[in-house]
């Protein structure tokens, strides 16, 4: 079946109109009908071909919900017309002892929703700027949100789960401090996140300006990392900080504000490494730095039902197909609040 | 009372024989005959002022074994006569989260054996590298080794615990595949350690002439880190990992060899930085790099009856004070099997 969709034909080109095709569905499939496709910043690199390995024609986009339009005769969990969503994972071997935890999300044969490998044409998977994609059912998210939230659910599906994972892994909830770092399309979900978590958010931005927005957003107190007065008043007190900024930056200024046996958690990966943190600030009190990525197919079903229990969706801004590649021009400028979606209905104009 | 010991001036001088006192022994006093001092990487540090805060004269020495001497009129776990240690930490504020969790060597206020500040004369610590201590007795540590094994328990007080603890806190056991990297004075205990804790331990060298060596310190497997097949057959196969070695090296190298969820330990700080580790081998599998130093007081002593349990001490070459320059020489060039103690006998010569 080919249809409408919106991709890169090499890395040094904007992204443009494009017909793709999509397997019929099989017996264990669930065929969607887009609605909606969250615009990430991993999208932009995967498609300007800034990560390794960019298989072209590149489709990008892991932020998907639709509606059901077809399943496969084995398929019992969903229907036609059900509301769904579709994140990072369309595959993985389901074998292993990540997936057997019920973290696919760190199996090594993991199928990205775009730029994977596959069977189906044309050899790599291509992901949700489109107007349809068949995604075997253990891999498919229910969104029990108002239909009317649906464009604003989108984003939950990578930027949601992205940070609710390691908020959950670290254990945030009543009587912890949670610092989270970078008020953008990951720290504003974090911050909503932690909030309804039950725990004591702090943001940290480098933006006098987004103050007001971070206290709107959850967070109980707002620190301006450029001021050392303000750091230092929080010096060893986070039991954990979710930190979303990608560029490189001084990981030492936050780690010092941790507790003994605080972790601080990465969940951007900088194009060039962050300068290297000092190891005795780890050392004084037991603190951790590790990493997070996105998260299980179950845990993201568990944040989806938490959303729609809490109220709690992304701040988004609906662009049409023709406005992609501005958008990304927008996202490298820091200009969303705070978070693209794109209207795929526009595909077909 | 006036007693011999051994220190430096100045950082650009040499140790030397030098004459200081103690205190007479208050209430809840342990005086101790000091027979045994291990010589710490550290210790050198601090003597040639290499770490920042250096007050001479400085009297290092924090593996401290001996004989009790004399006993404040309120204390009651020990008597004249007992052999016993004190390693690092002889004060801390006995008031904080840390110390009432019995992690005294987190305390914002711990007083380290030597180069701390204290109401003593020359008003900071004077460690062990002389003929006798006062120390309170909540951080004096009870030795049931037998006696002729007393010199070689006396490194347990610092290279054991600061591998023992994080060993323990890092669930070391049956089941779990456990690396040390480095085979020096941390590192070989921490293979004995490991070992009888009962995981599957791997000892990473740079040497291949130490790949017998640390099978008989209690590897099951020994690899030769700058050898890439040998390391990448173990890729993603490790729940923990102790670094032991304070030089800049390529923390990736040993990340990438981390299970999901695992975590490598540094206890070495670096005078310089590592190369700063790439954020993707942290995200990729949720892997964490942690930090950690020696441990409290009640885990110290737990460590000290788990090593005469197993019948573990460290591998040791005795010096006589006089020697103590020259052994910090060749601890530098990486020249002892695998720690020196001081003979505090021969600082009356």
């Amino acid at each position: 079946m080919s249809i409408n969709a919106y991709g890169a034909l090499s890395g040094d080109r904007p992204l443009e109109p494009l017909r793709i095709s999509r397997r019929a569905p099989g017996a264990h499939d669930v065929q969607i009908d887009i609605a909606f496709c969250g615009i990430c910043h991993s999208d932009l690199h995967q498609a300007r071909a800034e990560w390794a390995g960019t298989m072209f024609p590149c489709v990008p986009g892991h932020e998907i919900v639709g509606r059901v339009a077809a399943v496969g005769s084995d398929v019992t969990g969903f229907a036609i017309g059900d509301l769904v969503g579709v994140g990072c994972i369309v595959d993985s071997c389901r074998d292993c002892a990540d997936c057997g935890d019920d973290l696919e999300n760190y199996c090594d044969h993991m199928v990205g929703t775009y730029n994977s490998p596959t069977a189906d044409a044309p050899g790599h998977t291509l992901g949700g700027y489109a107007e349809q994609i068949v995604v075997h059912e253990r891999y498919v998210l229910r969104i029990r949100h108002p239909d009317a939230q649906l464009a604003a659910v989108a984003p939950l599906l990578c930027a949601g789960i992205t940070t609710y994972s390691p908020l959950r892994h670290w254990n945030a909830g009543p009587g912890k401090k949670i610092g989270v770092v970078g008020i953008g399309g990951l720290g504003h979900m974090g911050l909503k996140l932690a909030h309804a978590m039950g725990a004591h958010v702090v943001a940290f931005t480098t933006s006098e300006s987004k103050r007001d927005a971070a206290r709107a957003l959850g967070a109980d107190e707002v620190v301006v990392s450029r001021n050392a007065d303000e750091m230092a008043a929080h010096a060893k007190s986070f039991d954990f900080i979710l930190n979303t900024v990608a560029a490189p930056h001084d990981l030492d200024a936050f780690l010092v504000l941790l507790k003994r046996d605080g972790t601080m958690a990465l969940v951007g990966a900088p194009a060039s490494p962050h300068p290297s943190p000092q190891v005795f600030n780890l050392i004084m009190k037991r603190r951790s730095i590790a990493g997070s990525m996105i998260g299980g197919i179950a845990e993201t079903q568990e944040m989806l039902d938490f959303c729609a229990a809490h109220d709690i969706v992304s701040d988004i801004e609906l662009v049409d197909a023709d406005q992609i590649n501005a958008s990304y021009e927008r996202m490298l400028a820091g200009d969303v609040k705070y978070r693209f979606v794109i209207d795929t209905t526009t595909l077909a104009a």
